[in-house]
């Protein structure tokens, strides 16, 4: 893995953290502030610039964080830009996300974020489990 | 506009161009074969890989096309990667999707693609009408 993979991938995690820890000012930090950014919330519109996605956040956050964490995350990076696709574990449930960064200067911001819902979850975890145990369907 | 990101664009039009014609060569064609992909279909899970994503285009267009097409989309251009997100008016329906660019000699490449449901519809669109032409909720 390069340093560039490694350092998106760690913030990658730090989005995810600042989510979990509900951490507006580590989440402001994290998106870009010089170029154009994006969001697209599970079942909401699209969101455009850096006022209306970080007022998303601040709703978001306002109750405190989320039992949330990104699985099985993967990067390519395509020259100053990278894209990160991962499920996320929100609860018992996933969703399936996309997330972009840029460079800049010495790190990577994001500039775009979605995530839906998914029928699938991370192999990781793997099969889902009945209340006595018995794997489901 | 810069003549990327009329560049771009033009190539998220052939790619709804290429879903609604249900053209499985054209589409090909659209995705990068040089770089990693992925794609996150409606409710699915991630795919990675180009073996992978073709073989879910497969499927998708072995019917024929589909009643798609992009709605308000908007491009922003990072060097050599270009996001574009949009509606897609799918039936009477929308969804809202993330494509991702990348420049690959004087043309742009996909090389992700993220679409979910959407509570909301493009505002070009007009409110939605009830059966008897009254605005629903």
């Amino acid at each position: 893995m390069t340093r560039d993979e490694t350092t998106v991938l760690f913030a990658n995690e730090a989005f995810y953290a600042a989510f979990a820890g509900g951490d507006l000012s580590a989440m402001g930090a994290l998106w870009s502030a010089t170029v154009a950014v994006s969001c697209i919330h599970p079942g909401r519109g699209i969101l455009r610039g850096r006022d209306e996605v970080m007022a998303s956040w601040r709703q978001i956050l306002k109750e405190g964080g989320a039992d949330i964490r990104a699985a099985e995350a993967s990067v390519t990076v395509h020259g100053d830009c990278a894209v990160v696709t991962c499920f996320e574990v929100l609860g018992d449930g996933f969703l399936a996300a996309t997330n972009l960064f840029v460079r800049e200067g010495a790190g990577w911001k994001l500039t775009h974020h979605q995530a839906g819902p998914t029928s699938e979850r991370p192999a990781a975890l793997g099969p889902a489990q009945g209340p006595g145990g018995a794997p489901l369907q």
